[in-house]
C-alpha cells in the first residue's frame, strides 16, 4: 500500500485447484518446472517475480470463500514466448505428460501465433507469440 | 525455449473472462489499477512483470478451447502484501467498487494474515501477509 494507500498492481499467485497433488506436479514437472511441496498439501513453484501454486480444490474453494460448480470458471492463463517455433515447441511436450492440446499452433485473429492445452485438472493455458509485446531477458512481458 | 527446448517457468497473462468490459475495468480501476482497452473488446492491465486481461466470457471460453459450465472454476488470484494491515486496507477499498468482500482480513491456519473479495463477475482473489515469503521492492513475490 505504500503512503497513498493504493494497491499496487500485480499478481503475486495463482492457485489452480487440483484433484491430485502428485498427478499435477508431475504434469508441470514434465514441462520442465521445479517446484516443491512444503507440506504434501500445498504444491509452490516460482514463476518469474511470482508464483504459481496448487492445491486441493475442495479446499481452496473453502478457503477462497467460493461455491465450486465445477469445470472451467473464465479464466485462462497464457504463457508468452519469443517466436512461433516456441509456440509449437511448448505444445509439443504436453502430449506425453497427462494434458491435453485444446488446439495445436496456428496464426491468431489479432496478428500473432498461438496454441492451447490444459492441464490434468482442465486448467487451460494459451501458449502464444504475440509480436507486439516485449518479453524481457528475464521473461518478463511489458506492454505496448 | 532457449538452447534447452525446454518452458520457461513464468506466467505471462491471466485472462478473466467478464460479462460488462466497462463494469469490470471500472472495478479495477476503483482498486488504484491503470489499464486501456485497445479496442473496446479486451482491456489489459500491466501487472508487475506480467499482464492481467479481462476479455468477454463466451469469447474466452470458446478461444480457449473449453466448456464454460458457468461459476467458479478453480482458480483464485492472490495479491501478497507487506503486513496484516495492508490487508485490511485493500480489502477496505473494495467496498464502493462493484466487488464484493468475501472474508475480512483474520489471521490464518498457514502462520498469515488474509481476506478475500471477487471482482464484480465472481473472480476471487485473496489479500494476504505470509510472513515467510519475501516481497522487493519491486512487487515480486519470492519463496523461501
Amino acid at each position: 500500500m505504500r503512503d497513498d494507500a493504493r494497491m499496487e498492481q500485480r499478481i503475486s499467485l495463482i492457485t489452480l485447484g487440483v484433484s491430485d497433488l502428485r498427478s499435477a506436479m508431475d504434469f508441470y514437472a514434465g514441462l520442465s518446472w521445479k517446484g516443491s511441496s512444503p507440506d504434501g498439501d500445498v504444491a509452490f513453484f516460482q514463476a518469474g517475480g511470482m508464483v504459481l501454486g496448487l492445491w486441493n480444490r475442495a479446499k481452496l474453494a473453502e478457503d477462497s470463500g467460493v461455491t465450486d460448480s465445477g469445470g472451467w470458471g473464465g479464466v485462462t492463463l497464457a504463457h508468452n514466448v519469443r517466436s512461433p517455433a516456441e509456440v509449437d515447441a511448448v505444445i509439443d511436450q504436453v502430449g506425453p505428460t497427462g494434458g491435453k492440446v485444446l488446439r495445436p499452433g496456428a496464426e491468431t485473429f489479432w496478428g500473432g501465433y498461438s496454441g492451447a492445452f490444459c492441464d490434468p485438472d482442465g486448467h487451460p493455458w494459451e501458449v502464444a507469440h504475440n509480436p507486439s509485446w516485449t518479453i524481457g531477458d528475464d521473461g518478463s512481458v511489458t506492454l505496448p
